[in-house]
């Protein structure tokens, strides 16, 4: 095709340390053809996630990344050459295409897409964020009108989302984040009735202020000590959605977890559910239908943090574990 | 009434010690009378349970105890003067009398128990222990036929109904608890599948041979490294039933929690859901006549450890928290 495939791969795992630029490696190669029963995909935008930052860690819901491979990662991708009979050139999917230009992946699990303008709303509000949000608040969190519902790493992809369709069930809402800059967005553009920073030295002071009655619903993205602080803040009968654990990615493993396991899970008789956003596929219709009607009566405001170049990629990715994004990141490769 | 009223006053708290004798007294007093709406009950058979100790470390579903009252605790009762129309003396009731011979209490929320032969299993199978096996097991656990079943404190009063509920519901049972004849004792009387011995330094290993395929259903009576081994063992869509944490109630509070919280949580899709038997009280009746047609066909053995003489109960409960009892163990007053 006469052009290069760009690539950033995944030089070396961080061991133990901090994600850096030094793990990774920017390398070209020849653009792949497809196969039999392949696609041919050009990367339009790559999805930043801490969940890239979890694969490095060791399996999870899928196996663990390696040193030297292409550095794994969802992106909106186009078809370009396609041998399936589902996909044809100028379709967009998405899939995990890795950080490069083009990718060749085996067609039959790939789906295509609606058309959406923008096309990026596809992997923020439409996409693993905005269904994640929506299935861990309301299946696992099973949060009521009037209850106290609190959500960490409030300003981030998922958990943006997550306050703002609380507030749409009539909950008040709490969101935890990194200083007072990202508190005044949440309360002031966002609607949360409230914000914490967990990087106050009074942190535990100032979210017990906000929810004087106790929390209801607790949607947690970052565990470690944010966990442990709304843990013991939880009412009787309270529901944890435990969707990440972005406070534990970067680095070395814990050598402890919270406090008050199990024991206030009994005496407050609370339910800690853990999800992936994949097992709720066959609600997803639903789903997406009612985040839909929310943006478009404007209830529901889409946060999207797009960084430029393929390139930059890394850069993206560090940062977003820095929690320096508002919504959604994403990086437009082209 | 001529008689004395023997007392055993929970003398001072242990202030994150372990429990011993030296915290308890023995005094005696006149035998009270019962006022308006009250009852005078003598009391017949205490219950023993490991919340008792957990009542001395602070509030939890009830009130924290505190030093130089009456040592609190439930016991089966019988009525002997009563001013309240539905209790008439001779009737037999479970409540909180606390340790001693004879107690006053109002009449309004006391229920007259049913005639049974013999009366203790009115608190063993069909009191607290059995209910809160049954709903633990079947509510929060959720088990189905062909599933693996984990158990710890299989030994005691709750653990070692469980394991035979849930072999009756067609699962493989694996029970945890303390040296090699307790593990003997459930496999060859009560029908467990396997017993592990969480005392032993391979522990874990001897866990893990036991569930090769992981965990679908654990009843956790325990907490701490007990619960970690377990949690590490889990299937993905595991679920784990918080009954108690008795590892943690007799000394100071553990400063950590179990590693791989919510870590393990969020990749396995774990549901823990913690519980006391209370908050089932709707179901009562189903489940006791679930439990008598076990006990009547001898699907379901009843386990009771009886002590006797008031003045050996703090001792029984001493040896209660250091797992010497198998089935529920009781102390029989008169």
């Amino acid at each position: 095709m006469g052009e290069v495939n760009r690539q950033i791969l995944l030089d070396r795992l961080p061991a133990g340390d901090k994600l850096g630029p030094e793990h990774f490696r920017l390398t070209e190669s020849a653009v792949p053809s497809a196969g039999e029963g392949e696609v041919l995909l050009r990367t339009r935008y790559i999805s930043l996630d801490a969940a890239n930052r979890a694969w490095m860690q060791g399996a999870t819901y899928r196996s663990a990344l390696e040193g030297g491979q292409v550095m794994a990662g969802g992106a909106l991708a186009e078809v370009v050459q396609s041998n399936v009979g589902h996909l044809k050139p100028g379709d967009t999917i998405f899939a995990d295409t890795g950080w490069q230009d083009y990718a060749v992946l085996p067609g039959k699990q790939l789906e295509k897409l609606p058309p959406m303008e923008p096309m990026t709303h596809l992997m923020s509000i439409y996409g693993i964020a905005g269904l994640t949000a929506y299935f861990g608040l309301l299946e696992c969190g099973q949060p009521k009108a009037g209850e106290t519902v609190v959500v960490s790493a409030a300003a981030g992809s998922v958990g943006s989302i997550v306050g703002q369709i609380a507030k749409i069930k009539g909950c008040r809402v709490v969101g935890i984040a990194g200083g007072e800059e990202k508190g005044r967005w949440l309360t002031e553009e966002l609607g949360f009735d409230a914000a914490v920073d967990y990087k106050s030295p009074e942190f535990k002071r100032l979210l017990r202020a906000e929810v004087p009655d106790g929390v209801d619903v607790y949607f947690d993205n970052t565990g470690g000590a944010v966990f442990e602080a709304v843990l013991f803040a939880m009412k009787n009968f309270g529901r944890i959605a435990c969707c990440g654990a972005l406070s534990q990615y970067d680095g070395a493993p814990p050598p402890h977890g919270p406090r008050g396991i199990p024991g206030l899970i009994v005496t407050k008789r609370l339910t800690l559910r853990g999800f992936v956003v994949m097992d709720f596929d066959d609600q997803r219709e639903a789903a997406l239908k009612d985040l839909q009607g929310w943006v478009a009566s404007g209830q529901l405001k889409v946060q999207e943090d797009i960084v430029d170049g393929l390139e930059n990629t890394p850069a993206a990715l560090i940062g977003l574990l820095a929690g320096e994004n508002r919504g959604k990141r994403m990086v437009k490769v082209r």
